[in-house]
């Protein structure tokens, strides 16, 4: 009964971080080997739940017996944090985004090429959206031509959340950005957006906005519309449509369950999933799939330092174009 | 501008007389010539209605420039008439069924065999129905095992119905007897029949049932069973799933319109069809249709006395079934 | 046996002229009194099939008896056709546009005024649409926020169409630009429009596009996008969603059955339909229905010149935007 | 970091054992202690691969710090391990069936009443047959009147599986026999079937039948029928609909994901599970939370001898009706 799993540590024990340590302890070639200590002591609650010890961070880091750190702590800290983690020669799964600052992501990319970081971009690793891609790349629907996406939250973040976020582009349409580049195969170069504020004034006050429509264009002329909402009244709504030169392919909400209602008024479904925990739940958990074959060297990262620096440039020109009112082309480094 | 379309009249100014006499008033290759004469003046309604004159029936009989008859008169008349049609050489188009007692139908076997009388079946003219015996003639799920069919009513007929509609099986399960024989391409030979009075206790005091299982059983051993019910409480529900040695067809309901609403709650479809004149309204004029094929001599009539004789057949093997509590073997003629 | 139809003329006979022939000539309001001529001769054969006469254009319009007039010819004569008709005092259906030219049709805007004119942009009396306004003014998703509309035909039209059609914005998506007002219930203010040749060049050398993703904003916020193509390879594409405070109403694609075949490779459901002329040929006869109700007095026009002009002044922002490629405001007449 | 989990051990190192010691391992509240030795070395794999080590059966029964007993060994033992670890003092978590012999299970009827003993009967642990249950349960069909059941198998199993699988009724149908008196919440007392053997002739050469359409009845009337098949060819196809006073309510099968690719044909959406593993991942999960939660003095076995003897006496009136061709009393015990 030798153990070949891989011992990895945990950083942060907030929602995400909950999420991962979890996936990692049932993992089956992983180890939990701790939970990295927090000021706020979490990390002790999330520790004692799953019969794990607490470890300092540096401690995890100097400790060669770990091979991997997972950071899912505060945005602020992810970048220094897996700085130190792969200067320490371990391997980095960061929860996105690395930065929110596309200028210091951009200064550390030298040391971030080829590194053994995965960056949390959860819709790659989501089974419906890999079949979506997989199909893209069988070529089953042709010459893909344009693309719609629709995310819109179940419900309004607190104005609180709002300072901090780095505001809808950087914080919420980047995953769609990320899914636009790796749907479309070719690199948006103009961004156009407009976006309002129609769910909460709050949001408004705070200097942000809550409702945007965003076209992408290639160079050769493929456009993606993004639709993206901070509140839809009816769930977590994930949604992509796909059109090519021989049909079209579309991944829709997955359901609660398969139950159905009828009356005379017509049928109920159920409802789709109420925000990103629920919808996710897999993609998080092949996440660490991925992770545990980036450490057993069978996979190299599928979305790093890179991926988020283009979806990042996209973020911030989306926002430069919802201020300005023209399109932006998209900078390249 | 010659006129070479077929001079029909119809006889029955009831809900099923209306349906036909608007369907052949606007076809194509019909005209309206008249609608007979009924005594409780409903025929000068529908005439009015539709600009056309009333005859009465003795006299569009006799009329050698009418071609055919549409007959949706009460059913205890449809022999009578029809015989009378086909005596006076028209082609003839009957309103299920041709007549509810199964031994005077087999007296008149002689003359109804090879006569041009279509028996109004109206599911076999379904767009959704015949698509799934396309499908099933083409081999597409291989050899035909099983069959479920379900017919449920949206509601509860008027206890005054029930004593002369001939009882469940024989005035509504004989469709889908029809649609049994129609789509397994094999005869049934042997019906087992539960029935139950669950819906509303005046139809049992009436003598009759209004929920039914039925199963139906051939040579080869292949399956149907029949779900049949007088209230769904949400719509006039006619589906059928056929299961084969490659696979499965299906046709579902249609619904009124493609709208759906969402919600915290889910996803709400609308309704579907609320009785046989919205849900068939394709099939009756296609019935029509199919008339006026027969009366080109383009087609052989698709389903005329022997099919009435074999569901009526079916219905009442069911009936006595229900009331032994045993299987029964299907009389053959 | 008194005939109160409203006897109206139709003059064109080409696809749309013969489906709203035929739908006249069976409506039961409706007379059709004759087909009027064209110099192709097609007149004839529809007249013919319709058992009516045909007559010259000007005698219809002198014959007091007639009513109304249907005008679906050529579109280059609609505006004169119209106005020809409405100056012999008849009401008048004209299929869309009225006019290509915005300017010309301005320069009408006080004939037209409360004139008994019905613009025939379909999809407004199409069942499922007409569903989804109906939910919307009932308020059942709230205050409305955002739309995305699809718009996409089966198969690009052959390139010699191309020249005479107005191009992508003014032939095509003219129809989603007056969704978008009718559904929204705010005018848009600005258009923002980016467009490919993605799908033949013969498009592009005869100087239009035939893909394009596009914009509106109104002065409140709220945000149309619509999708549009000349070729999507899977059917007649013709989808809305709406999203409110509440939640979201869309209208999806009927299929052309509900016919459903269920394999080890998944299920397959029935196409989508093929072409307009299925798809909406319910609208085309709720068309008629609202013309009769308009000559009849019991509707004003649910769509006439108004609406016409201000969904023509939107193509022609957008196709103005993606020429220039920024935001383009909408001139207010 | 006290560990407060309950030690349990596993016994059987197949499919199910796979899985349940699965779910066991990555289980909050469980620990899995050892898995038991079997003659066939599959506990070493198994325990190998969960990092755990084999025990002899007896030596788990022996230690006072097990609390529970998985046992998913071959069907002919369940009977004797749950007898052996109730004496043991363990609470059982017994694969179904606990034996497939009616009159052995009826003689250690007082020995398992109140017994800590779990039966998998794994539907009933299904989140989609749950939810179904939970809106039965709170009226929202109103008075339940009957219930249609399908259970097809994605293929037929070897032929050298039948002898001693106990046949169609006892090994397969037998889940829907727990269905049905779970759903309609009154028990049947009659029960009719009629089986064919359609798939594989081998099967009739092993005595046994691949298809049966069955119909059971309650004493106030209302009516279940249950669709089962060896093959589908489909998938493995799992569905309830139960109709009542107020509506019907229905579990649809999942799909493998929510991709559609739409072409020409129409709209080809994703298969449905492969079979049980896949169809009823989080229904094994949810079992291991019931047995638990059971373990943990918080729950009441949800399943245990008494339901595993009704469905096992409804599957032996099943198969002497398939025999006799006639309806069967259900004995009560």
């Amino acid at each position: 009964m030798p153990d070949d799993r891989f011992k990895i540590a945990v950083i942060g024990a907030g929602r995400m971080g909950t999420v991962h340590a979890r996936n990692a302890a049932a993992h089956p070639a992983l180890e939990l080997a701790c939970v990295a200590e927090t000021p706020d002591g979490s990390a002790a609650t999330l520790a004692d739940a799953l019969q794990r010890p607490v470890a300092p961070f540096s401690a995890a880091l100097a400790d060669p017996a770990i091979a991997g750190v997972v950071i899912a702590s505060a945005t602020a800290t992810h970048l220094d944090f897996a700085l130190a983690a792969l200067a320490a020669g371990k391997a980095v799964f960061c929860e996105k985004p690395l930065d929110l600052d596309l200028a210091r992501l951009r200064a550390h990319a030298g040391v971030f090429a080829d590194a053994p970081l995965v960056v949390g971009f959860n819709r790659r690793f989501d089974p419906h959206f890999r079949a979506l891609k997989a199909r893209l790349d069988a070529g089953e629907i042709g010459t893909l031509e344009t693309l719609s996406l629709i995310s819109h939250d179940p419900a309004a973040p607190p104005p609180g959340f709002i300072p901090t976020s780095g505001g809808l582009f950087r914080d919420f349409v980047i995953h769609d950005f990320d899914m636009a580049r790796w749907l479309m195969g070719e690199e948006p170069v103009e961004v156009f957006a407009w976006a309002s504020c129609l769910v909460d004034p709050a949001i408004a006050a705070a200097g942000d906005v809550d409702t945007a429509r965003i076209v992408l264009k290639t160079a050769s002329g493929r456009l993606c519309t993004i639709s993206s909402s901070r509140r839809s009244g009816y769930g977590y709504d994930q949604r992509a449509e796909v059109y090519g030169s021989a049909g079209m392919a579309r991944v829709d909400n997955p359901r609660s369950t398969t139950l159905e209602g009828w009356s005379e008024a017509g049928s109920a479904a159920a409802r789709i999933a109420g925000g990103f925990a629920e919808r996710y739940a897999a993609a998080y958990a092949a996440e660490m799939d991925h992770f545990a074959a980036v450490l057993a060297g069978e996979a190299a990262p599928a979305v790093g330092h890179a991926a988020n620096e283009r979806a990042l440039a996209l973020a911030e020109a989306a926002g430069r174009s919802a201020q300005s009112g023209a399109p932006v082309m998209v900078e390249s480094v």
